[in-house]
């Protein structure tokens, strides 16, 4: 009789005899089993692995429901004729292909900046782009998603590549708060505002077109347009944003088909745009037809004064194109963001969406239009924007009071990151050494600016401080360690 | 004293308070409320509105805490200084923007068919790509969603563009059953099958490169390789599936970047690819290091025999690209697929995906990783599988008994429609205003052929039937409509 070395696996999910069942499949897509070989009987089989009967006959019938087996009456079960794993001889000279030479242009124009390893043992982690996880509000989550995955059945055909209608009125009422006011027409969902960046790259780049952006800059927009063969245009940033006469220069000298921008706090420098380069900017972009891009990645996290409302704001000629996300305020995994234009445009986005991926997880839009309308996504920013207000006071205070001279640094208008500056005199790889036996994990700065652009030296000198996840009686230990770890990095550099 | 035409829906999910606040800010930015007016005293709001006290201190905290009201000590309430919504004067010139002038040429290379409107009163609903709705497991589906959105702390930083591991590792166990032997590293988790079409079409595809692919055949595809400005070249499908003595003929006289090809069950006719193609297939794909995309994309459904192992079995050379999709299983709105390729095709699809939209939602992939580990999908996928064979076993026997001479259609080998061919006496007009008339929605067959190509006239003459919603007691109800609607429709055009 055949010997079966089946183990079954009694602490897995899965019940035994589907685990069985795929077993013996694996057994016969291999041809370790061949066609018209006679199984064991269930009873024998059962006895000889220690399994019930039932269990045997359950694994038996998934393989004959599946043409894998088949039954003769009063002789027993063998396996199918021509099982679907068997071989057919495959082209005898079957190269490897080689995928290199078959690349697209845009692909072989994309590159990912390498980032430093994490530290073996994570003691500090001021990591940028990543929320508070103490604070989630799981049981909310739990109940938002497990709520719109019952609706399945009335969800399921939901296909609109604008974004679920209930979402998207939700979502125009609350950017009253922002200052904008949008119909549901002018708001399409996007998986997290990086596709809606991919969109706006798609419906409006060609291939050659400059696209100017704030430099040090966001990283993710920077890659959405570079995939579209953008020509990137670096602008520079100084202590009022972005900086609108060196914008100015370039719109003077050759056509720039949009600007990608992010007013409310610089990312990463965490700076806000000034009311007088915001009308710099509508200004400009009036003069020389340009769409601006404005990403308010994290509009619900400002500190200090009234909030300043959206450039989109002030923007009747529709020239602002406005992304936002969900993920900052929840988690960076959950893939939910949006964008507002005009409608005509949203109909060009929504085409190449359904060219994309057709549209969002309706249960993830479900479950995040319920936590918006019942107030628990608000309770929750409150929640952390209170959080992070703390912490951010605190990072500030222990930096002035530790940090070596010649480390520089602002207090960030916005987002839960600040960017910092090490002292000209500390060597930057011993630093990251540094900090990578410390056990603190940052943002690297280079990340932030574009590979061969004039602000990389600089950003290399910075790196991202984030407050979002260190409690604030562990600030003082890991500005401690950070002050540590920059002096030795200076010492080193006069000793060498 | 400001009267205020504030009216709480308290039957709203949102809370009177948050209400209040909600009427209160939309005020401010629409400056009716303006800069240092000074609002109602709680308790007179209160009286006036019929309010509790607390509810409207409570909305005036939170636009307190938002900077949108100050409070004076001893004086009450006033609307901030600078409110959020103050509009700066804005630019006086700006124009509207004239988005049509700026798109980029692969926007504008892209379309929609346009759908037939769906019939006011549906009676019948015979559309193609949905699901049976009455069997989804909504119970398992919740229970999934809802643990998956709880152990959100967990997976909260999830960022492998190619997917969470642990659904690669349950997907690339899974696939044994296709006849596909791959290791995670050869999996990337899509935004359903589309995305991974637009990956490919992103990765591979430079403007004017030629892509094959079946004709009638699968819009997404035509529609992902179009917006890369791919010049789309059909090829002809007969009872065996793909004619690759056509296939042969276009690549002998031109370059072909690759094809693309569903041959379980060809989308959307419903043909198997007979093994001499599928040898054929590969023989051609050695020959001119084709790359072959195979779109398993009802792998789950097949009926009658054992089941056939995908193309990407016979492929040792790592040639075929292969796609599958959840959405089918289980619902559209579920926007989850896959993609197995070579490990280092694999990682330049994730820099693209990077460049897209990052990742897909963590939650979700969570939730289908735990259905397919539990086993949960399995049963599912059984239950519709037996349900969808009665049907379509019906739909048959109906379609044969009732349908007037002329019509045309074949048994699918797999998914859940079928393609069925209008008698060339048939008014295709009137037949569509007839369905719309009788309350039948059905898949308009010109979705399925290229707008300029040789199929499209054919293909006009055809619906898709789907079976999937269809309940068994029904059919012949539905096909006697479906056949009075073509007689007529027959008839119609002979008296014309």
């Amino acid at each position: 009789m055949l010997e079966l070395a089946f183990q079954p696996d009694r602490d897995a999910r899965q019940p035994v005899y589907r685990q069985l069942a795929r077993f013996l499949r694996e057994l016969i897509q291999a041809r370790r089993l061949l066609p018209g070989e006679r199984l064991p009987a269930s009873r024998e089989l059962a006895a000889s692995l220690s399994l019930s009967r039932n269990t045997v006959n359950q694994a038996y019938q998934i393989l004959l429901e599946d043409g894998l087996l088949r039954a003769r009456v009063g002789q027993g079960t063998y396996v199918a004729g021509r099982p679907a794993a068997a071989p057919a001889s495959p082209p005898a000279a079957a190269r490897a292909f080689a995928w290199e030479g078959l690349l697209a242009r845009r692909t072989r124009a994309l590159a990912l900046p390498r980032l430093p390893a994490a530290p073996p043992s994570l003691r500090f982690d001021l990591r940028a782009g990543r929320a508070d996880l103490a604070s989630l509000p799981l049981l909310e989550l739990k109940r938002a998603f497990g709520q719109a995955a019952a609706r399945a059945a009335s969800l399921a055909d939901e296909a609109d590549p604008r974004g679920w209608l209930p979402l998207r009125r939700a979502l125009s009422r609350s950017l009253v708060a922002r200052g904008i006011a949008c119909t549901p027409d002018e708001v399409a969902i996007t998986n997290g505002a990086q596709q809606a960046l991919d969109l706006v790259a798609r419906t409006l780049v060609d291939p050659g077109d400059a696209v100017a952006l704030e430099q040090p800059g966001y990283f993710g927009a920077a890659l959405a347009f570079s995939s579209c063969e953008a020509h990137l245009v670096g602008i520079g940033v100084d202590d009022h944003g972005l900086r609108t006469d060196e914008l100015a220069r370039v719109l003077r000298a050759r056509r720039v088909k949009l600007l990608y921008a992010t007013p409310a706090s610089q990312q990463p420098t965490g700076v806000a745009l000034s009311e007088a380069r915001r009308h710099a900017l509508l200004a400009l972009s009036d003069e020389y037809q340009l769409p601006i891009v404005e990403d308010d990645y994290d509009s619900e996290l400002r500190y200090g004064g009234p909030p300043v409302p959206a450039l989109k704001h002030l923007d009747p000629g529709g020239r602002v194109i406005y992304l936002g996300t969900f993920s900052k305020a929840l988690f960076a995994g959950l893939r939910i963001g949006y964008v507002v234009a005009p409608a005509a445009l949203i109909g060009r986005f929504a085409l190449a969406r359904v060219a994309s991926d057709f549209n969002t997880d309706v249960v993830t839009q479900a479950a995040l239009c319920d936590l918006l309308e019942s107030g628990a996504l608000e309770r929750h920013v409150r929640r952390v924007r209170q959080l992070y207000a703390a912490r951010r006071q605190t990072l500030l205070e222990q930096l002035e009071a530790r940090m070596p001279e010649g480390a520089r640094w602002r207090p960030p208008a916005g987002g839960n990151a600040l960017w910092l500056r090490l002292p000209d005199a500390a060597d930057m790889q011993a630093f990251h050494a540094g900090c990578l036996a410390a056990g603190i994990a940052l943002g690297p700065g280079e990340l932030m600016a574009l590979p061969d652009g004039p602000a990389r030296a600089e950003a290399q000198r910075h790196v991202q401080v984030s407050f979002a996840r260190i409690p604030e009686e562990r600030i003082e230990d890991a500005v401690g360690e950070l002050a540590r770890v920059t002096r030795q990095a200076c010492a080193g550099r006069r000793v060498a």
